[in-house]
């Protein structure tokens, strides 16, 4: 007998035959003799409503109230699927954050989970139940109020739940049947993936691809987790493998490129002619970090006067006009001439543990991009990615270029 | 400084402007220098969505998963309308059962409160904070789950926190501007109570006057809960006054008759030529009890011969096809020719506590509807009430008839 937890998201529980369907899911892996520990979202739609219900009321409101509003979605699709799983004839009973408990931070709205209290779980477990946890919440210890892990958040809360009962792999049912290459809206040819590092697909969710919340695919490695990203539109009787993310170890064949990824939420800000001294970087940067803008990419470049350098840097798109305003009101204090800003920027990435041990991959990219007359306007790179910055128009040129050049196309049957 | 209950119902926090419109009326009684909690139902509508996706999980629902999800509508409103008063710079928070805790029975689905630590809200009081509490709900201390108190159960949830707060008064805010003589729908002539006893309420309740839930009415009258009853769409920079429902002694002139309730939810059992001996009545109501089927009215009349009596009684028209049902079962064993039942009856009451000094009231009214035509089927009296069971097509004659007997009609302006 083996743990498992299994995670179906809103749109998997977006209706009460959905609902069901996801109830036939768990009854297979019950019936298997598995440990379930079921994670749910909000049924599709209704953590949209409430929010909208919260803004209507104020736009300044009270992140701890928006928590307790907000969090009724998961606790609504939690008690209907205990229902509908003892309906199949399965011991089950739904779980509130605050039951469970789920320990977090108090950072309403974007809380971490510090710590998960698996007993009352486990002993449900001796007595044969399905524990169905509402995903996305728990509750602060010291205020006893209900906090929310932001956006994606269920998917944190079950790989959160794996590691504290110890479960053997954790299962992200969604509605795509794993992680693709790339986005197969823009490259067809994509493919699924067999597996993928736990590193490779924190880049890869980092950079753009939205399959798992960042958080989530930090705390299936920090803990080892081994996690599925499957379908739950498959027939629950015969349902495919999906995507397993594990350690690199676990992978045999690896490629040097695994993932092309792209993100459009990006913004371009350019300070021309700053005078080149000591300290300029941090008279940008350290404004923009204390009004809590993040950036991402920097780079300067000496003017040809070598008394002068421009400096430039990409944000979020939300950010962009903060940072913009910020600046510009600093201007005499920073000292440069002209600020040059632009959103329609993508970052175009390629990610895979092989990098680590080939050299020139991202010299290949170069090349490739320039001759498709790409212009590169910035360029990052880590141990296992490197990331460029494009204009907009030419995304779908780029990804494609980059998916075929690291020989990720899918073969044609 | 006094300390005030508000409750607001389905109705009148149906929508965000609602919700507006109530923050104003709290904000009110807060500038008054009040200190103040609000209890809340859900959003018109919500609960029965939420029943409704229960019942479409399972007809056999858990009644522990049916509160987790039922549950969440109080929740939502709590949230949203703590977060309107904030916007109108009042202190508040949201408070669901579990967080005050209003402990309950396990009896889920029905559950009745039996305790409410006062500490936290009274600590919010000291700090200037509006408590808005989640009404129809609280948690059982034994399994820390989620219990509700069953339809219109935040009148409950309201005079409860007024009663375990200490309140000076308990505002009920209703679609109605109070309590009327008898429904204004069936008599155009009906009057608005200015006062109303605590048990003249508790009967006008329990025999069909829809305007408060019985078991708020009893914990009003047992705890000395000054209550009204009034309108949440009056201005509310001048509400009127409502229905004070208080104590007998608070009430200076006093009527025979306050007011006329009737019940269409009553269904007629008669079984024909019983054999009358010690022990019959047993062999009927035991079964009948055992089954959870309540039993209201009952009447005995014996046969010409002697030796056979004919059995009358009343429940409700969901129990009534049980009852026939299970009577018919049971035929040989009790003895009895035959069943005739009937769901086209209504009950009309005559409610007053100055029946209590003057006699012949009953008789009165018995007059009054034979003059109109109207049959009576069965009687019940006590102290300070009775009952007649009369067909269905008589409902409107004979309410209008009662009301201007006793003298409750409205005199035109």
């Amino acid at each position: 007998m083996s743990r498992l937890v299994m995670k179906f998201g809103g749109t998997s529980v977006a209706d009460l035959d959905r609902i069901r369907n996801v109830a036939l899911h768990v009854k297979r892996e019950r019936d298997s003799g598995h440990e379930v520990a079921v994670v749910v979202s909000a049924m599709s739609g209704k953590t949209n409503e409430l929010v909208a219900w919260v803004k209507d009321a104020s736009a300044l409101y009270d992140p701890r109230e928006y928590d307790a509003v907000v969090a009724s979605g998961e606790q609504v699709t939690a008690g209907l699927l205990a229902i509908a799983l003892q309906r199949l004839g399965l011991a089950a009973r739904s779980w509130q954050g605050w039951q469970v408990p789920v320990q977090t931070s108090d950072a309403h709205g974007v809380a971490r989970i510090e710590a998960i209290e698996a007993s009352g779980i486990e002993e449900g477990f001796r007595r044969g139940e399905v524990a169905v946890v509402a995903g996305f919440q728990g509750v602060h210890a010291g205020t006893g109020r209900i906090a929310t892990l932001g956006r994606g958040g269920s998917d944190t809360s079950a790989v959160a739940v794996a590691a504290a009962i110890r479960a053997d792999r954790c299962d992200i049912y969604t509605d795509v049947d794993g992680v693709y290459t790339t986005d197969p809206r823009v490259v067809p040819k994509a493919r699924r993936l067999e597996r993928i590092a736990f590193e490779e697909m924190l880049e890869m969710a980092s950079l753009g691809a939205k399959v798992l919340q960042v958080r989530s695919v930090e705390l299936a490695m920090v803990h080892g987790v081994p996690t599925f990203v499957r379908s739950s539109f498959d027939d629950p009787a015969a349902p495919r493998p999906g995507t397993l993310i594990c350690g690199e170890e676990d992978i045999v064949e690896s490629q040097v490129v695994t993932g092309i990824a792209f993100s459009r939420d990006e913004a371009q800000v350019t300070l021309r002619r700053l005078k080149d001294a000591p300290g300029i970087a941090a008279s940008v940067f350290i404004p923009l970090a204390e009004a809590g803008i993040n950036v991402d990419m920097i780079i300067q470049v000496a003017s040809g006067d070598n008394r002068h350098t421009d400096m430039t840097f990409t944000t979020t798109t939300a950010d962009f006009e903060r940072a913009c305003a910020l600046l510009t009101d600093k201007k005499a204090a920073i000292g440069f001439e002209t600020l040059e800003g632009s959103t329609d920027v993508v970052k175009v990435s390629a990610i895979g543990v092989g990098m680590r041990s080939h050299a020139g991959v991202a010299a290949q990219a170069f090349q490739a991009l320039s001759d498709k007359g790409i212009n590169i306007r910035a360029i990052t790179t880590s141990e296992i990615k490197f990331s460029v910055l494009i204009d907009a128009a030419y995304t779908e040129l780029a990804v494609r270029t980059l998916h075929t050049l690291y020989g990720l196309d899918r073969v044609a049957a």
